[in-house]
């Protein structure tokens, strides 16, 4: 028997083959450091022709730390990031938030499948500043979400428009923006919804690690550089956290494969046995099962988590095959 | 005129074949995430083999959080590191030690040629604990040096010796540990001289962005995966960092690339019109030149900085050619 | 009609006699600074005296940043301190744990009127360490709790004992220790607790602003003075942090205004004509009362705030009338 | 022998009767928390009378944090405060800055006499923003100055001309206010230099320990409690802060202690007979001595301390006492 990852994570792929070929012929001569590059430029271009918006565009190596970098050039230690309870910001970075952030707050919202309920936002914005609470000063979102749900943009727009009225930030956690544009999200209608900073994701997208940030405030951008540089994500070989993109864009391939990805998902959940519990829009199934029956999965080979509302997740990446999915199909149906 | 990154920095160059090709080579198939997989295993076993040592490994993205993240590790923010007063810590890092370390001070000693003069280590170690002050908590060396200097193992345990009897812990970056161990520094060596936690470069040795911590001392070891986690350097796809070791440490690329360009080093410098003024032990050329010729080579194309001791330095790496170096040679005898 | 915020908080009463004398009695002469000065040395005696404790005494401005302090001391910013959902560290202090702790996390508990349910603290500490969570690394306490109840020894060590037993570091946030004492809570039971660090609350004891804070743990009392002072806790005119304490303990004032302010808060539950919803235990009254009704209240004169849990919230202090308490019962009869 | 403090610093001595009366008169009933008193509200309206200034003004525990708490306040991790090389920032306060700001980087610039010279401010104004150093977001200026000496207002407007020029931000750490005010700074002339934050020193001018904190731009003030709160130096009893200004500043005693405390420094200077190598201006004298004659000096009971330029540091304060100056006088003559 062996370990299956195909179902673990859409970060246990490898990278797809656009991505890989564009690092390698990146790998050519001597070149400036720390981003300046003629590489970093032409995928700076790319980026925002992907999302018909003038912003400022780096790259980085880490998506918890882009995340985490842009939570702290919106909110001050003494006050707080407004979030879904389960966004990955809140439960999977280890505290990166507060730790990039010095302490800054994370506030949960709720919200059925990952998306953030705008009447639960309507509370933490509306409670009036107290000097013994950290106060809002950002909402982050996720698209595609936790749950394999997806905002469309009139969605967002309800969350961040109360939002900027206050002149508060807003983060976009685009770790699978690919997926999300796939399943129907406008990417070229993010620059209108006072998103400051979006982190379009690269690696679970099947590049290898490289994440795009791109910050829409000018303001935000200010020494930007240097920012990324104390926080150890200003790359001096930048072209290869570049490369990637020019290669999955130019290509196509960064919609491509997240559309692959997303129906793979799709026929998953059409072959599941248990109970799917959120809509599959995007990469994701989540499925009631219960302890035995996971265990049991995991000693067939097949590795899958229970997740923080207590469902199993599967997730599908560029790189899942149809056989994979038919096999686990059939190995759920014998445990169901 | 075509602008000509050669000797500006060692991180101009691309990525050795060895280090893409394993970087290639591990991307195949489904694999656990965040360092948990077989690759990073066996990197891991390599780097504990050149070391010859039981030291727990990881990969990460980049060295100043390398540096910053062991940093915050050995030294409290009441506390402060002694370094080199040039050291990269000290004055290319946009104060991520203190951003990592949570405001942990930095105190500068002196040294020529990069090397910290044992004397000026005694003074801030002698020094009774004040409350007003930042008391030291650990040393900070670098090998090679920024200066282009190797430390020998008798000079490591002569500035080390004093620092561990009084319970403090030692770093020590290994940027360019590839190139101090091609001129003679014994690897082996090191965890016999009290290092705590050591960096050991693999960007600037060819490698695509990676470079391996190793930790020395098991009770900084305890939950460092939350630790990097948190600093945004826990890579999910972590295959990618480790992969290029595996392709420069099996093939012994790492060191023999590094051989090479401390020979480029020696090269230039017996090429060299103008005064070198620190030994040439490295892979660096530091030499003494006027601002009006520094232009004039500027206008000619070639890159190269003024470092922070007046001197203008010339960088050489696994990619550097005979040449080059000839036709940089040729470049400054015009100016001279 | 005068504003009324006898009930307000503990904090809104002035100084008592037995404070202010001591720290009129302080001011005389020359003495030397940052907490070296005999009267320190002198108050930090009587400390060790109530607890029996052989522990390290340092006084300071803020409880807030005393519980900070101490929770930085035994928490890395990638682990977390477990504490009640209620505490005061989680929800009144602008996520100063947080700040001072780089990003320590905090995980709350539940437990009923603010004491932590063992069963609640056994998940938390069971949880394997995973690197994408911040992993506990010390319980906080408060006694009394925040809900005007108090643990007894007993209780506390029954909590203490599992988080002892992983190595995990234990505060007591004895912002009200002196009402916990009065109820019969044995202070010299704290030493065998396995209590690393507690704050002794002076200020809601009836002092001007003071916080002794006691380190039960020598390694984490090392350096503390360069601690405190990086956190602006470290007075210059120590002698006025420390008097008060020795004004309070010498004359028994401690303990006997606690005790008075528990009986206070006995006859106002007595006359109490909402329901009251926790044992009156300390110096704290919480009932059940709808808005309308506390809004009559505000506009009569008196203060008194809904707290976390939806109750309206009364506190007594060592100022605390018959009268003012008769008052109150009145005036409530009126709006019940 | 006993031991005499009375001119190791100008925090021991004991609090002036117009600082203490005022805090006795001020314990008196019950009163809202957190500054929003009746007692606050006035002190500050002193204060800012004292300047002349609509500025928002707080009351905290220690300049220390005052300082930090401003600093962080005007500038970001990434970027760096300008101060002398030995302001108190710099070298008394165990890197509290960087604590408070996360890791803020602070540039020493030299100057005679702890005045900051106009042309070692250029350099770093005019270097350009590079990503891999902190490039300057603030100026903190000292005045009185670490080394007894006072600079004129038109001495600051050509410090803070260029720098608000920037758009960068000005802290005046005035922890001798009184005493610059006093040898004939004109406080009134504060609002017009730019100052965005101002710590008025009330420790330091006889007062129990409280510092004003007088913020002049307002979009620095925006939750600024908030920031106090979480810093620890947001006192529940705030009148106990702010208490001792309102007896100080309606008396006028604030500026005739200092008065009194710059002619007693001026008395030693005249009296000294080691040459001493700062202007008096304020209440500071710093002499040239020998190490053997200051532990002679200490062996005579009298407290001293060598200071960062080399020199020996006498302080005077509101009590220093002819007398004193005078046997301090008689004890010096013997040993020089």
């Amino acid at each position: 028997m062996t370990a299956r990852y195909d179902f673990a994570s859409d970060n246990t792929a490898p990278a797809a083959p656009e991505a890989l070929e564009a690092l390698i012929a990146a790998n050519t001569g001597f070149t400036s450091g720390y981003g300046t590059d003629p590489v970093s430029a032409r995928a700076a271009d790319l980026v925002r022709e992907l999302l018909d918006a003038d912003a400022e565009v780096r790259f980085v190596a880490s998506g918890t730390a882009a995340n985490a970098v842009a939570l702290a050039a919106l909110c001050r230690p003494f006050e707080a990031v407004l979030a879904h309870e389960h966004a990955h910001i809140c439960t999977d970075e280890t505290g990166a938030p507060g730790f990039f952030g010095h302490g800054l707050g994370l506030v949960g919202l709720k919200g059925a499948s990952g998306r953030i309920d705008p009447a639960a936002l309507a509370g933490p914005l509306a409670a009036p500043d107290v000097s013994y609470r950290q106060s809002p000063a950002a909402l982050s979102l996720t698209n595609a979400t936790e749950y394999g749900t997806v905002y469309t943009a009139a969605e967002l727009k309800a969350l961040t428009g109360p939002v900027k009225a206050r002149g508060y930030g807003v983060h976009l956690d685009g770790a699978r923006l690919a997926n999300a544009a796939a399943a129907g999200f406008d990417l070229k209608a993010i620059k209108d919804l006072g998103v400051d900073i979006l982190v379009v994701g690269g690696t679970k997208a099947g590049m290898t690690p490289t994440e795009a940030v791109a910050i829409f405030d000018r303001a935000a951008a200010r020494r930007f550089d240097a920012r990324l540089k104390q926080a150890g994500q200003l790359p001096s070989k930048g072209r290869f956290y570049a490369a990637p993109f020019i290669g999955m864009l130019e290509s196509g391939a960064f919609l491509r494969h997240a559309a692959h990805a997303n129906a793979m998902a799709r026929k998953l959940a059409a072959l599941m046995p248990f109970p799917v519990v959120h809509p599959v829009e995007a990469n994701g199934v989540f499925v009631e099962m219960d302890e035995d029956r996971l265990r049991a999965l995991h000693k067939s080979g097949w590795f899958a988590y229970r997740f923080l509302d207590g469902s199993v997740r599967f997730m599908c990446s560029w790189a899942t095959t149809e056989e994979a999915v038919e096999q686990l199909g059939e190995t759920l149906k014998g445990l169901a």
